[in-house]
């Protein structure tokens, strides 16, 4: 009897898709098992053309499965994951390839990896973005796990994944969790892309009086240039959207409250535990709260506004200035996010090619877009760029956008059209690129309230002003309290 | 030989003052107790006029208290405070109370009480603020733990605590974590508070062209009006403040890379998980965390700043909108800090009464401000208000100062002035008073991608578009990946 040389846990959707995917590919044979058989039975009933290897249970999918056995994992993250794995654990051998395709959160996996590696099976964490299509059609992967893993793992992967400019969207992104930290941080730079382009979108509707569908054109146009992507594209196509029922367009007839999954929430408590700023992702995620405050907002009465109209004269000017405040404060969440990833990868030991990520992000999953071959030729050139805004390229980008951000910023303000993560990018650069911040205010206060303490600018040593004595400097040692 | 009604462990500089200040109050006799005796000799000998019952080891410390023994822990948060708990609970009998007076993570205060009550030992996790200074003469204090527990207690933290128009500032907040809860939120608004302030700051120094001796003058000014508060008269004191070594203003001299103690992260983690917007705090925690990226940004070079000049041709009509911007914008801190409480205690089952935290932070506490009258008479007319911001005395105050606030907000984002605190709390406004948000088109690209489905304003139900088939709506259960 032939053997599987790679086998799927969970047969949901994604897990589905994505066993399709690998039986589809010259040279796989793809045995899948799931809890209750019916799911098992539907797919391989409706999907006799990939000659799966159906196994009624985990013993009989664990003896479908050529060594080194290799399964991917594709349950619902949390305990059902650690079930499986522990059902799994039973029965591999040392060298078998556990991997979990789920969207673990990445301190999960670096447990998870250390338990199971302790008995000599190798463990894999791999992101796997892209969604139902892209399961299906070609993901862009993240693994992580060990070297040795990915030997035998990475042919498999790269042969269902996206492909971009020739290349598969897949990289052995580190050890242990690294690749479910990094597909976290897309997912948090996937919620800043799509709250800029609502916030653009806003903009374009109340400022500018353009109706849906033509935003929704000038979104098209978008896609042709430096903002081409996934998300421009889809948004074009959601604006389009006209619902049947009542004729409106269809996005003013959806609910304006927006859900979310986690993965926004894991990356800013992940970069406030980093110390690495993400005030575009922490924005976009607060944004889909507040959005979603449904008795507070039903309790708004008349707050007063006081805004001023925003008066568009030069149509084509302003549509280019929404163009560029957008470009701009895209570039800035996706440096934080990028800063976030080096950040994770000091705190974590992981050794990760940044240019590598931007690679793997250009095909198969949400953000991927014309713009990461530029983040990849900047990494390209300098693996150790402190910040992406530094690089020459986007600094040129920076220089031609930012008048066009600030009077974008500063028209939204006055004319109340809310720009949480418009504003917060552009003070996040300005920030940046001061060479004196107001922070030294700040630890001036935290030094008369809590004798916190101070260094100065002018010679080494950590000091405190006696605030409630003689108001006089003494050096010593960091307060403990 | 005389019991001691109260016992202190942990003689650091919180420690020792607590213990001193309970041992000014009348009717208390006080236990002390540290892991070194050198601290507690210390102590006794400085301060002979306080009548401490000194403990060489834990076993005397706990003879020394009267029944029901109540003894007030005041170590570094952590594992220390574990082993301090474990002590005592091992001798205490039921009755006793142990209080946790340090800056306990409230999930870990939840954690505790659960086990020591266990014994039939009362556990009280009390947030203390104030500093050094505030336990000596009076703090805020904010205990959690059980209602009989604070029978016995209450008295004591009242004879010690800060008096704010005749009422001492503590109360009963809630069970188990609640005291360490609201404490944590009192440190989030405090980050929010001083970012504000150094925002404000920096335009009356770049902007309107003052000195920090001339700012300090404004400071005074605005403390004799709504903005009174400790934060803002020492502000003024840091300003007025020259280096001895240098001749300079101190905040000139003091190394502008804010650090943090770890209570503002713990606010915007939990407000994540609790999915309450603190825009304002995350700003303000993120803010600090950029300043102290060294080397980051110290490898700035010549970023493109396009910045206009603003002109202040009014220096009074300017001063004023700037205090009116933050006058708002932390109107904006406060209303999601409380609604941050609201929000935990729905979710961990407290009955915090805010009308009361904010009284309690009237006087002894880092953010003691002449507002929180103005907060507490809101809460007191209606308990259950959705925002701050709605209460008919806020919405004045908003609606006195939204014109300037827009007009700041406007001005430093084109002069390339950073206002991270002030922008965001300016677009959580406006996307609270929305009647519609973008989040509708959130929800759409959501539903294209991730078949992640949305509700409709029109009627019940959830539904999805089949975005890669005819583009149908179908109703459906809300999808599970």
């Amino acid at each position: 009897m032939t053997k599987a040389n790679i086998g799927v846990v969970g047969l949901a959707v994604m897990g589905s898709n994505l066993a399709r995917n690998l039986a589809s590919r010259e040279g796989n044979t793809v045995a899948v098992y799931n809890r209750s058989y019916e799911r098992t039975e539907l797919l391989i009933t409706e999907h006799p053309e990939a000659g799966f290897i159906a196994a009624a249970d985990i013993d009989a999918f664990v003896a479908s499965l050529a060594k080194p056995r290799t399964a991917i994992i594709m349950v619902q993250a949390g305990k059902g994951t650690d079930a499986v794995i522990s059902q799994l654990t039973e029965r591999f051998e040392p060298g078998d390839i556990i991997v979990d395709g789920g969207n673990a959160l990445f301190t999960d996996t670096i447990r998870r990896e250390k338990e199971v590696s302790a008995k000599g099976i190798n463990f894999v964490g791999a992101g796997i973005s892209g969604g139902e299509e892209g399961a299906l059609k070609g993901p862009s992967i993240m693994p992580g796990g060990s070297a040795e893993a990915y030997k035998t793992l990475g042919p498999i992967l790269a042969s269902i994944a996206a492909i971009a400019e020739g290349e598969p969207c897949v990289t052995h992104v580190g050890t242990d969790g690294a690749g479910h930290f990094v597909k976290m941080i897309h997912n948090g730079i996937e919620y800043a892309d799509m709250q800029l382009i609502a916030e653009a979108y806003d903009i374009l509707r109340h400022a500018g009086g353009y109706s849906p569908a033509e935003i929704a054109e000038i979104f098209e146009e978008w896609n042709k240039g430096d903002l081409e992507s996934f998300l421009i594209e889809i948004t074009a196509e959601v604006l389009k959207q006209v619902d049947a029922k009542t004729g409106k367009p269809l996005v003013d007839v959806i609910l304006d409250q927006a859900g979310s999954k986690g993965t926004g929430v894991w990356t800013v408590q992940t970069a406030l535990n980093l110390g690495t700023p993400v005030s575009g992702i922490a924005e976009a995620v607060f944004a889909r709260s507040l959005s979603s405050q449904a008795s507070q907002r039903a309790a708004v009465d008349g707050l007063p506004a006081d805004a001023t109209k925003w008066s568009v004269s030069d149509k084509a000017a302003f549509v280019e200035d929404v163009r560029r405040a957008l470009y701009a404060s895209k570039l800035v969440a996706y440096s934080q996010g990028f800063d976030a990833i080096r950040a994770g990868a000091k705190e974590y030991n992981w050794n990760i090619n940044l240019g590598a990520v931007s690679k793997i992000w250009r095909g198969g999953c949400i953000i991927r877009a014309q713009f990461l071959n530029r983040i990849a030729d900047a990494y390209d050139k300098n693996a150790n760029l402190e910040s992406l805004i530094f690089d020459p390229f986007f600094k040129q980008a920076v220089a031609t956008s930012v008048s066009s951000w600030r009077q974008v910023v500063a028209n939204a303000s006055l004319a109340g059209i809310p720009v949480p993560a418009f504003a917060s990018s552009l003070s996040y650069y300005d920030g940046l690129r001061s060479p004196r911040l107001s922070a030294a205010l700040v630890q001036g206060q935290r030094d008369f309230f809590g004798a916190h303490t101070y260094k100065r600018v002018d010679m080494e040593g950590t000091f405190h002003t006696l605030w409630s004595g003689d108001r006089s400097e003494v050096e010593q040692a960091p307060s403990t309290h």
